[in-house]
């Protein structure tokens, strides 16, 4: 579709396509879903330098917009990340088709056989920042789910999204499949947001993946249930009867490993028992590596050089070289720290004693709880879901990395042979 | 707790008493829970005469204040009722627990193990009508899955919920079980629903039981995710290929078993061709049972005592002897027809062909999709999940009747031995 004359008319259809397709989705074969997909990487790559042009207009706009580094960094597309949006399209198309497949088919005592169907969601709103291979990843996922999708991206990428929908849609039109099934909004005016947020006609769900502000927005607006990533600050539990070599590894990993992503520990938690024995080894560690810790008495009594940390530290998601520590006497209470502080993302215990891991797993109500694992792990490709559209911190539907499953719903079928309710 | 002096804080320390009671809830093991439940039973038949006498003073209450039969009628419990309230709590007792059930554990390269653990969701807040049956229901249900709960009855029927209340208190006490795992609203104060769909600090899910007025009103102001029911636009859809007796004992059913519940037949949708064969078979049974019968042209023309469908009449869920009957050429009409006006609840197609039957199951986009079976099979009991909080028309998380499951989340769960992330 072109660029909008009155923005609300244009949501509106664009919403109206978006249903008409998902129709069409929902009854297309496994075969054409995939064929959709590898044409659309044939494209991606056969259209490179134009992708690369769109991008440099982009990212001149961004720069005179005053826009800093790493905003440019995330909008700026390279051979290689073309290459890698290619291959994405690739491997979601090797991925099982969740759709169709009946399961916990049972007869009841009424003759009849009840079953549950995966399904798709039907229309998918997906709203990010200005990060083009988004716009990709995301349309394959809703294809090969059998969803239609209407990508809302930053408004900095708006030329650079456009040509890899030009793409998708040349993979979608080989295939035989409606252009619609994916549409990326044509217009940089933000009340397309508030509209699209306000279409429960004409829209299933919404995916916002972007950072809190955005997020909040949506929560406040939005009449359309979502799936969600808020916070995560997430914690490693060193237990008293640790390994110290695992735990001083795993710390390490789940810290410095990357800093600005949701998966990493913000707040590292010792028992009092044992922290003397593995502290100050880790806090060399991470002063070498440049993280600025900040601690309780306990830990400052065993690390001098940490600051302070105040009530506040214990709630945040530095998303940077920051590590907050407090020492703890035990299970319990680091069970209830991360209970009253946490973000339901992805805690961790080190810990050789497999009933305190058990308890952990347990009672921790976080969407990933892991023993003597790094909390990095906490995506999609290293559960093997093949892709992830986010990792959900909501405890309905989907919890923690969302693949096709999580773009699906399961419905109920019934077989009868004419049997009717006494 | 007693009768609150400030509404607000009132409410938030329910909150609170229901976050710390659901800890205490997803720790609980199975066998406790049973005891809660069976000790519930006992009470509710120790206490059937103070029971009758709250309710009593509840349906006295409801007369003075002009209530209507029906309302009387669903306030007022018997000796009956409240034996049916005690068999229902064993019932649940009965039911496997679902919480802590280890899924889909497998290997990845990394070399971590990672699967799914069922959960709790945590509490649970329930708004629903002048029923007090639903009070133990609901406390059974919730209790069962781990979740703490907050029951908001109609006003009507407080001093019976308080009653019930205390029987399922004397139930967890005698389990060791916190009380206010359970916890009535002991006010009749009607700020008191806006501010339990703030409180999202507290409560992890909505359940909205009643009718269109009380759903959409918790749609418009909640801030917590819902799983609600809002209309049953249910159609039965005769095609060509049915088996002509099967087609007339499952329309008569899907009507005329019970009027006023959401997954009665409200629109029939007859092929053409058979029409002529099925029909006025069909009509005489409905006029014979006093069913008012409202039909599209075609229709009338084969039964010429049918009043006209509007437009409006596709969209009605009559919950009343009314019919709305329409011819179409073939099963796309239907299932376009279904689509534009149905409300995703239950759906059936009566038919002998099994390619049409595979495209109605995978393309009709309702929770419950049946093939010669009657819609009013769609529920909890029929379909062997023992019991129900109630039917999801929604799409996320829990579609069609929602059991023990339906109350549950599932997090990742990931077993490493020291992996740190490359």
């Amino acid at each position: 579709m072109n660029a909008p004359v009155d923005i609300k008319s244009y949501m509106l259809e664009v919403g109206r396509r978006a249903r008409a397709a998902s129709r069409e989705l929902a009854r297309a074969d496994t075969a054409a879903k995939n064929r959709a997909l590898v044409a659309g990487a044939k494209a991606v790559r056969r259209d490179a330098k134009k992708l690369l042009a769109a991008n440099a207009d982009d990212a001149k706009g961004a720069r005179v917009a005053g826009k800093d580094a790493a905003f440019i960094d995330r909008l700026t597309l390279t051979e290689k990340s073309i290459e890698g949006m290619a291959q994405g399209l690739e491997q979601v198309a090797q991925l099982p088709d969740p759709v169709g497949e009946v399961t916990e088919l049972r007869e009841q005592p009424s003759g009849i056989k009840v079953g549950k169907m995966r399904v798709p969601l039907g229309v998918i709103g997906i709203i990010y920042e200005s990060r083009p291979n988004v716009t990709a990843d995301a349309a394959a996922l809703c294809l090969k789910a059998g969803n239609a999708c209407i990508l809302r991206g930053g408004s900095e990428a708006v030329r650079s999204n456009r040509a890899i929908a030009a793409c998708v849609h040349d993979g979608l039109r080989a295939a035989g499949m409606p252009e619609a099934a994916v549409q990326v909004l044509e217009t940089a005016d933000r009340a397309a947001v508030g509209i699209l947020l306000s279409m429960n006609e004409y829209v299933d769900i919404i995916v916002p993946r972007g950072g809190k502000d955005l997020i909040e927005r949506v929560m406040r607006e939005s009449r359309i249930p979502m799936i969600k990533h808020l916070d995560g600050v997430c914690h490693v539990y060193i237990d008293e009867r640790a390994d110290i070599d695992k735990a001083i590894r795993i710390a390490d990993n789940a810290k410095t490993q990357r800093y600005g992503v949701c998966n990493a520990m913000e707040t590292l938690l010792v028992n009092e028992a044992i922290a003397p024995k593995v502290l100050p080894a880790l806090a060399k560690i991470y002063i070498d590596k440049g993280v600025e810790l900040r601690g309780d008495e306990g830990a400052r009594k065993l690390v001098p050089q940490m600051k302070r940390a105040t009530e506040e530290d214990w709630y945040t998601e530095y998303l940077a070289p920051i590590l907050a520590v407090r020492l703890v006497p035990d299970l319990d209470t680091a069970i209830a720290h991360i209970g009253k502080y946490g973000s339901q993302h992805t805690d961790a215990i080190v810990t050789e004693d497999e009933a305190r891991a058990r308890r952990f797993l347990r009672e921790v109500d976080s969407s990933s709880v892991m023993v003597n694992a790094s909390t990095r792990f906490a995506d999609g490709f290293e559960y093997g879901l093949g892709a992830e559209v986010g990792i959900s911190t909501d405890k309905l539907h989907a919890r923690g990395p969302v693949g096709l499953e999580g773009l699906t719903s399961q419905k109920y079928v019934v077989f009868g042979s004419g049997q009717i309710r006494a």
